[in-house]
């Protein structure tokens, strides 16, 4: 039995958002499990420094039109947020916390969390619209706010954070297969083949 | 008769490098010609505040996995330039130096440096190693030295990188079809559906 896919990510990254809505199908089709790991891209940048799309001369603006044309490309519905990025400290949490009891359920947390933000412009950095969220599935939302505060829960979104650093992860989405690195929705033509042909 | 697609390059950029071996013939599979326009993204980057990618922590190392990884994907031969990156006003200006006389031969020359740096390690930031290129495809050696050194072509090659910077190019290979900008070799799947089936 393979190890799983590593599938890392930032809640506020529309590229992540595009990566969540392919990346089990594709896996799948190769017979292949995966682990994801969101992560918090801000702690990230502290340590590469760089900075959120939007703050960046020239390609935050070729970044917007981009997202929406990719979006169209991919057929995946979007509609950019009013408040962009976010802290995403909230939704990664919840998901840690679920991950331990149900990871399918997680997963499932885990696109119902972007496709609030992504598509319904909800605000998934506020604890009540993740446990808002996590309760349409569901999941009870006093656990959930509960997760959220909680110093253990916290404690293991910094250390998946840290771990993924220590990796090598820069941005989102990430994805390691067998120790080989893939950054960008945009290397998903490489997984492909890399998967159905092995390494090249 | 449609506009020409627009190709930003520097020299110095490997995805501008794989970016130059395919934008032709994708280009001419679509009834399109395309006007290479040479960049510095020096000069770019003291705009939008970027550096080259060897320096940037983390993500440099997976730049330098990923190139080689994406030359074999493209199957487009690749060995990683001993001096990297190189400053490239030389074979810029040689190349809009030839354009203004033969556009064809022109890309042709722009071909034969980004090989000669990108698989024979030669430093094409040398005016020497320049002419030498050019003097092997039947240009005289001393005629291109003379045109690196003109004060005319190096203004050129100024006011075609500000021009490149008003127009949002922030990066390389940058590609401009009928307004629209495509940043990326790997937004050549991009392009290719644009080209074929039109606005998306």
């Amino acid at each position: 039995m393979p190890s799983p896919i590593e599938f890392y990510f930032d809640y506020s990254s529309p590229y992540g958002y595009f990566g969540a809505m392919k990346i089990d199908e594709l896996a799948a089709r190769h017979g292949r499990e995966v682990s994801w790991k969101p992560i918090l891209l801000g702690a990230v940048f502290k340590v590469t420094g760089a900075r959120p799309l939007p703050s960046l001369p020239l390609k935050g603006d070729y970044a917007r039109r981009d997202i929406e044309r990719s979006a169209r490309f991919h057929a995946i519905p979007i509609r950019h947020p009013s408040k962009f990025p976010i802290a995403t400290q909230a939704p990664a949490r919840a998901f840690y916390w679920l991950s331990d009891r149900d990871p399918a359920q997680a997963r499932q947390l885990a696109k119902s969390l972007f496709k609030a933000y992504f598509i319904d412009d909800r605000d998934i950095s506020t604890p009540d619209v993740t446990a808002d969220v996590a309760s349409e599935m569901g999941l009870a939302r006093d656990e959930v706010l509960a997760a959220i505060s909680d110093p253990a829960v916290k404690e293991r979104l910094r250390h998946e954070t840290d771990a993924a650093i220590k990796l090598g992860v820069f941005g989102s989405p990430y994805v390691v297969i067998d120790g080989e690195p893939f950054w960008g929705v945009d290397r998903f033509d490489q997984i492909e083949r890399w998967l159905g042909q092995g390494k090249f």
